[in-house]
């Protein structure tokens, strides 16, 4: 199982990492690429051809702005596209959520949170538990450290 | 594989059977239910901790206003969690949507368009191919209807 | 009588200390928690459900984005619950906000403003109060206090 | 126990009612008043400040636009004040749901849903069950109620 | 003639001193008041009232978040009021200008723009120049000034 | 006194008529134009460099979408311009009310709520009353007449 | 000299037929497509990759929601791409406009208001007039025209 | 050929260098100007009506706020105008953005995105390529740059 992280810009690194050290933890391999739809579309397209046959599952696409990136993606491949929003210089990143979000009719886009790299981590290892009973062990011990970390505040909190 | 079809209310029907339907034409098992994050809490909890073993590989929740089914419903599962908005009287939907997929550290939502019930079930397709080539095919065959639908009006309209 | 105050995460502490401020200024007894309605659900729905057998009469949450912290705890109680929407890194707070305030038909939260703690122990004395008449003289007391502040700015401001 | 329903304008009417019915419902009893912040100032804060000799224990305040009423009677009175944003013909409600939620420190106004004048009934049951078990059991009523309704959609939806 | 500036925080001190320089400018006479509609109302309304008799023709109303300062005292007087929306910690000053701006039919606020305390002091030297020739030929002076910089910084600019 | 009232486009004169009402009802001399900033800007130039001459006191402007009539007057005479956003087919009035009110400084247009024409013809008369003790006379009464029909509308609805 | 105007979605036909009726009237060549950058866009691409080749100049493209149309052709080809937002069934247009408005750097949408096909026109023709004096005579026609119907409306109206 | 740079205040300067660099980069005659619409209004119109006279064929408008510029220099020229929002203290941009895209019938400015000056120079390139092979030759070299920087940067990430 190998999942395609794809940046817009090399701006959007930080966001990449998150969801990078998420796969690396889960033991997803992964494989991280700066495309732009706007700057490289002609590369774009031709990755999102060659997804399958390069054995690709999922595609996590990270743009901000207009952020065409994931529906273009998702225009021509049948893998799930986890698309997230990045936060740019303005407008808080109302623009990238709505670019992102907003597909149309048959053209799914599975949106996370803006900057959510992280999560868009947790989703794929989700997605991909669909057929490795393993990740979905793996997704339990996960839930289960956020809940002890969650526990553990609770309690140094709750003495204060 | 399964997939299950939840409402917050049954106002949402419309929305739900868009992506029943999308299922149904993809010959993928689905149930549709309608429950509630904030009227029956206890029946969501309970269902989300049996999806696994009700035999379920995947959810779609859709709510509106503060909706919180999508999120709490992946708060207890290690299920991919589809979320879609539903637009209400108030706010055109932004309401739905920013709860739906704003979702923190740890917990994703694979947020799809405001009443994007059809591409829910399409991304439900998506994510089941994972282990099913038969619907990687289907999707490429929708992917192709939709390819000569477009061409269809392009070839009316460029008449006119 | 007895508040609880319970953040979604550690991050809204300085949130969480301006209502337990507020409320042990008032001399009202108060629980500190971190419970995640993402991280730990079971936590917080039995921490909800024995909120009455646990001595509390009311329930101060504050979470960020999709902060469905509020809306889950009044979902299982019949107390009531105040929702303090956390401004987190994106979008200002509206998204807080918004998942907050929209509950459905049937499950209100209270919610004051955005990075409102302060507020939140203030409306849990007027709420108190309803039983307490010594409390609505402390409300009283620090109305006065209010209005003697901005007088005093007043005095300050309208020499320059 | 007695609650006001204070609108700002004539045109509130129809979310009055839907918190009258919940109060009356619940055995509350009520009054419905249209005061405006705006038209009849001088009326507003003489009925704020007599709200308790006249033996009120808790507002609703009902307004549209720059919603102020529920601000203006809580700097006036040491009783919870229950906001309600009143949607109107621009903005779709977003103007009076910040003039009301976004109050600053030290009064705080407990908003509900825009156009939430239902819940504002229920938020008012909650509240006065602060100091009248008896309402606790009406509330448990309620919530069972909402719960058996959803069951009712549920069955019957999920035949479909 | 005499402009009255009321802030509704003392925190809003730097928009006054706009406000009150263009007015020291222009040599109209003026106080700075700090006067809460929230924390203190009962001297709003008095303040309020009295106006006319106290030789003000014009009220400044500086106030951020729910801001209804400026609503409550054109409330009650028939001076004109303006206001000026303060930008706060959360929302970039949208709640501040809607809550002042969308006054109900019968009590116009004149709404400048966020942080605006500059030009509610020009817009007070047009509105008392209806009875001042005097100030008309300060105005234009001030216009003929603005033009003037503006003609420098374009001379400057476009040597570059 | 003499009041123009402008508008951008015909489609505004529902709004005008309002503002032209409230006029006509004070007494006060107008003037209705249809003057655009964009269609015919050389007449509004005209327009605006003559109003002084043409025994104006002040301006009401109208104009939707990217409504710049209000200050494109504003920065062309030293009377006060009155502006009102008028809502059109897409979003809400908000493009019309950030266009107006959020003008740069020194160039101030005096704004009221989103197809505020009513509200613009009693600032009107606010301002004129600057300078004509018989308009704040004729302002009381009209602030009567709204208390009067709140009242009147009070005792009809407590009744319910 | 050829325009190319192309629309997303069958959908959008009364905005296409808007600026086809614009460049009929000055006498510019067009061309209209339904193209998708979704449903077909390996179509798109060719087509954008053509444009020169095929006598095109200008393109005018027409999406709502997550509007990627405009950005995607202005990605594969040198030509000016005018992007016309299209106001859908949710979120009041504001996700068309930013997805087609904040393009990143390099790559610029010449972006003209919400379902604004009527201004996609003029805007080709005032682009083309770059080499065609004949259009600059054209447009200033036009501009009169619509000073003309202005000073039509204006006559009407100022006799009320 | 000849391409005039207008912002509406010195504030705007680094916006205006970039756009600037982009047609000094592309050998592009230009113009940098400090232009009002509200402080130098006479000025703004006369530049706007001599644009053709003094030999340019494009206007690059950049404003902040209610940015007027754009418009009010369309309004007054046939030559394409292109707007550039800039983000001022408050509201992230969206006011500008609103105000320079949202134009009414007749009177186009191609918006850019906020901040855009770069984006400005390239669609200023795009434009006047229409009647310059030349020009064209060199957006194909700038748009083959942009994918080499792309590709670089892939080289490096797809390394870590």
């Amino acid at each position: 199982m190998k999942v395609a992280i794809v940046m817009g810009s090399k701006s959007d690194i930080k966001i990449a990492m998150e969801a990078k050290e998420v796969l690396d933890s889960f033991g997803i391999e992964n494989e991280m690429r700066v495309i732009s739809a706007h700057r490289t579309p002609r590369i774009a397209i031709e990755f999102a051809e060659r997804l399958e046959e390069n054995g690709f599952d999922l595609v996590i696409a990270i743009a901000g702005k207009a952020a065409h990136l994931a529906g273009v993606l998702a225009s021509l491949t049948i893998l799930p596209v986890i698309g997230v929003p990045a936060k740019s210089s303005t407008l808080d990143g109302i623009d990238s959520l709505l670019s992102t979000v907003q597909m149309p009719k048959g053209i799914p886009v599975a949106t996370v949170a803006i900057d959510g790299g992280y999560n868009a981590g947790i989703l794929s290892a989700e997605i991909l538990s669909i057929r490795d009973n393993d990740l979905r062990n793996k997704l339990k011990s996960h839930k289960e450290k956020l809940k002890l970390e969650t526990i553990k505040n609770d309690e140094e909190i709750s003495k204060l």
